[in-house]
């Protein structure tokens, strides 16, 4: 049994979350990128980078999306977050 | 039988999109909203805020990303960009 391998998207440079997301993959783990607000595009991007061109036979195997709610803004106001959530996996293949 | 619609998630402001979503849900549509770039963070708000505010009942039935190739910068150079799509519906209930 392996366990899920979480990836959480952030402001670094995208080839650094394509490459923490492949090494667990090459490990036969699940893994699952986390991102809210803007992060949410490059959290896309890296999953589409690496089935292109590192794990071509990526399973997308979930995407959710939800609302991360209560942050507090300089203003003092609440603010809701977009998030979400996409879980990948690498089957096993006879391949050499 | 009611034809889907599609809603083309672009720079206009997030409310705009809400409501070009809410109003074929509530006749009875699917709504599939497609957006590419930076886009995508502004399809998954737009999801979240008819959930929350307008359609609680919402139900997000498929999301997929993609990537699409062969637009030109104007450097020249082919650049691929991140797509998603999500197909959102609202139940049929037997409220008034």
């Amino acid at each position: 049994m392996s366990e899920d391998s979480v990836v959480l998207i952030g402001r670094k440079p995208t080839m650094n979350y394509v490459l923490a997301t492949t090494l667990p993959l090459a490990e036969g783990k699940k893994v699952v990128l986390k991102a809210r607000g803007r992060a949410i595009t490059k959290a896309v991007d890296v999953v589409e980078v690496v089935r292109r061109r590192f794990v071509q036979n990526l399973q997308v195997e979930k995407i959710s999306i939800g609302t991360e709610e209560g942050r507090t803004g300089n203003d003092g106001r609440t603010r809701n977050v977009s998030t979400i959530e996409i879980v990948v996996s690498q089957p096993k293949t006879s391949k050499k």
